[in-house]
């Protein structure tokens, strides 16, 4: 089956906002096998909406629109919609009205207007109730083509598409079940894990799709099977497949389905009860910012210790002037003793460190830009690895992040075995 | 004049990456006055391609296609534009050859047969060099109707719609000269914002138009000419009218056209020769990480303490026990002693410091989720402030960091008139 994507906003054209929401109603659609053929965004007319479903309606049966039906723009979108689907009226739908005076009822505001408007639907359509926010989104069906409207902003469009629009396109076009599993790998590029498992990936049997999907923090992979109720025992079978590639690249794999990077590490310090701290130099707080990005982060994470300037490495982390001196700051002396100092400064059983040059100045023949020293402190001993990131500023110190994330990750699971 | 965007690849629609060159495409032709009408995500195939230039050209005649130029899918788009726009033959474009093969000299690397197909280009285009990376684009034109073809990967098409697609335009479409403006402005709401300047905006002469451009870091206003040359003094008027405008919210103007707060920051620190550091609680190493992204901010920022854990803002930043115990960590007095703390350790002439709560859990009644205490310690004195950011975890840690660098600002701009 095959669906397009439709963004209503001059916003957008104006590149005032990046559109994130075709991105991820792409995700939610993919995950049940409905594969997305075009992505479009247009202008806040009539004209430029009817346009648009008539040229995608040629080409699939199935349009979701986001976008379009704030307040002052509700006109536009929700009476094209109403034109085009041939409503006769508009007609009160009592969910909604009665959720959006509970709402300001809360904060002690009379219902308007504008506010009763919002919950005003064409009659050919089906309101959906958008509990995340006050506009409704809309179900609209005519001769096999289907329409569903949306609101633009992202977590009303999340609300919407997991309870209301997902449950009823399962139902609606009676779709396969959908099974998925991710595993979430790291430390090992795209290429490199593509060559390491091909045969593997060759012997998969034809009803399992395999999905590499990277990112700065690593590469994703999901194995899917589209007909999860042809296939009685397909969580078996993958979980046997999974534990065939577990030995393929047993370092490598960091967590399943929804875990992240952080969030495994994060685990794995609460699991043994364990503190971590950070001294970041090339790195600038960025491993810290994105360790307690995660609610909860309190329980194992104390805190950190950027030292930018030499000075600070040496007051706060304990570094040896005479290292510095002889090896420089990015080197592995000096990185080791960061990542000691981290540990003792702020009481922590793990500490993680980074020094490098992240550009575009700094560089020499010997360390160019991109030659980063990052070091991992346990309770029994330091490590440290030299990489070499490349040019751009922000990738290096996001790949140095996730590099020193990952050798955490490998020495606290490394650990547990022993 | 109107324009339309259009990207190839599956990997945005299957909502592996999201399109963000379609964003900055529009805000490189906005800027020259040229407005796009539309914004397409197509496959990977010859079918979808020519079906979407179709449409596109049916009702603008300038279209900027981006991606589907990488080694593999080279052919697809390539091949499909020169088919399109009727070429007869594959010619080798010289400068491209030169510019790859002493590429690859450099990395000690032979040129290949793929790298040699890279700088073939059909004989009806106009071939652009790429300096930012192998493929070059390319600029196809026929009976008015004028195609652009640049890679997928964002720096690379940054460069050539930098260096030869905006130069071209300009001389191709005799565009007119445009003069824009831009107003960094922080630490005001949009909404607060167009009712304090509503009256100047509205005095504003037709020929200028204001754009208002929200971020979480504040709102850029842009004020634009597209018809430069009909007004000899624009520069001088659009001055003037900056000056009214500054009169209105004096504290609230950041900077100017490229400026960011954080870059704004950064300069009035190295003017006078001063340092910074940061005490981070909440904020987690964002605000370090922040300052840090900016190549050089070495010689202003000599690094932070993140004190995640109340022990780490006693023991390293000076917080006193009894004043967490009595007022808590997310208080008045222990944000001030966490700044001055911050200030003595890492011996900087300025610092910034947070502590509050970015949920989801340890709010209170009294101290709700996205209660946020921020303070700035300067050479004479500690200030601070309570803020409340709302319940988004993310949201309330980005608002945080930005607010605290604009009171930093205005505290920098405040000392340098004294």
């Amino acid at each position: 089956m095959k669906a397009s994507v439709l963004t209503v906003g001059d916003e957008i054209l104006i590149g005032q906002i990046v559109d994130t929401n075709s991105s991820r109603i792409a995700q939610w659609l993919g995950e049940q096998g409905i594969s997305v053929s075009e992505m479009r965004s247009t202008g806040d007319t009539r004209e430029a909406i009817v346009n648009a479903l008539d040229e995608l309606f040629a080409a699939c049966d199935l349009v979701i629109i986001t976008g379009g039906l704030g307040p002052t723009k509700d006109d536009i979108t929700k009476h094209t919609l109403a034109g085009y689907f041939g409503a006769t009226r508009m007609v009160v739908h009592e969910p909604t009205l009665q959720h959006v005076t509970e709402l300001l009822r809360r904060r002690g505001i009379a219902l308007g207007e504008l506010n009763r408007n919002q919950a005003l639907a064409p009659d050919v359509c089906e309101p959906l109730l958008n509990l995340s926010g006050t506009a409704p989104g809309m179900w609209f069906e005519k001769n096999g083509k289907l329409a569903v409207s949306l609101p633009g902003v992202p977590y009303e469009m999340e609300y919407l598409m997991a309870n209301e629009v997902i449950p009823r396109l399962k139902k609606r076009f009676a779709l396969g079940k959908v099974y998925h599993k991710n595993i979430i790998t790291a430390g090992i590029p795209e290429s490199t894990l593509a060559e390491t498992i091909a045969a593997w990936e060759n012997d998969l049997p034809g009803y399992l799709r395999l999905a590499y999907l990277p990112s700065l923090s690593g590469v994703k992979l999901r194995l899917s099977c589209y007909a999860a109720d042809a296939h009685a025992n397909v969580a078996d079978e993958v979980a046997e497949r999974v534990r065939q590639l577990r030995a393929l690249i047993p370092a490598h794999i960091a967590g399943y389905d929804n875990d992240t990077l952080e969030g495994v590490v994060g685990r794995l310090l609460k699991a043994r009860g364990a503190t971590l701290s950070t001294a970041e130099s090339c790195t600038g707080g960025r491993i810290a910012a994105i360790i307690t990005a995660q609610p909860g982060a309190s329980a194992y994470f104390r805190g950190s210790i950027v030292a930018y300037s030499n000075d600070v490495k040496v007051k706060e982390l304990g570094a040896q002037p005479d290292d510095v001196e002889k090896y420089g700051a990015v080197s592995q002396a000096v990185v080791e003793q960061m990542a000691r100092g981290a540990q003792r400064a702020l009481q922590t059983d793990y500490a993680v460190a980074t020094s490098g040059i992240a550009g575009p100045d700094g560089g020499t023949p010997e360390k160019p830009v991109g030659t980063v020293w990052v070091a991992v402190a346990t309770p029994q001993k330091v490590t440290s690895h030299k990489l070499n990131l490349g040019s751009d500023r922000e990738r290096t110190i996001l790949r140095a992040s996730y590099s020193v994330l990952n050798l955490l990750r490998l020495a606290l699971a490394d650990g547990s075995s022993s």
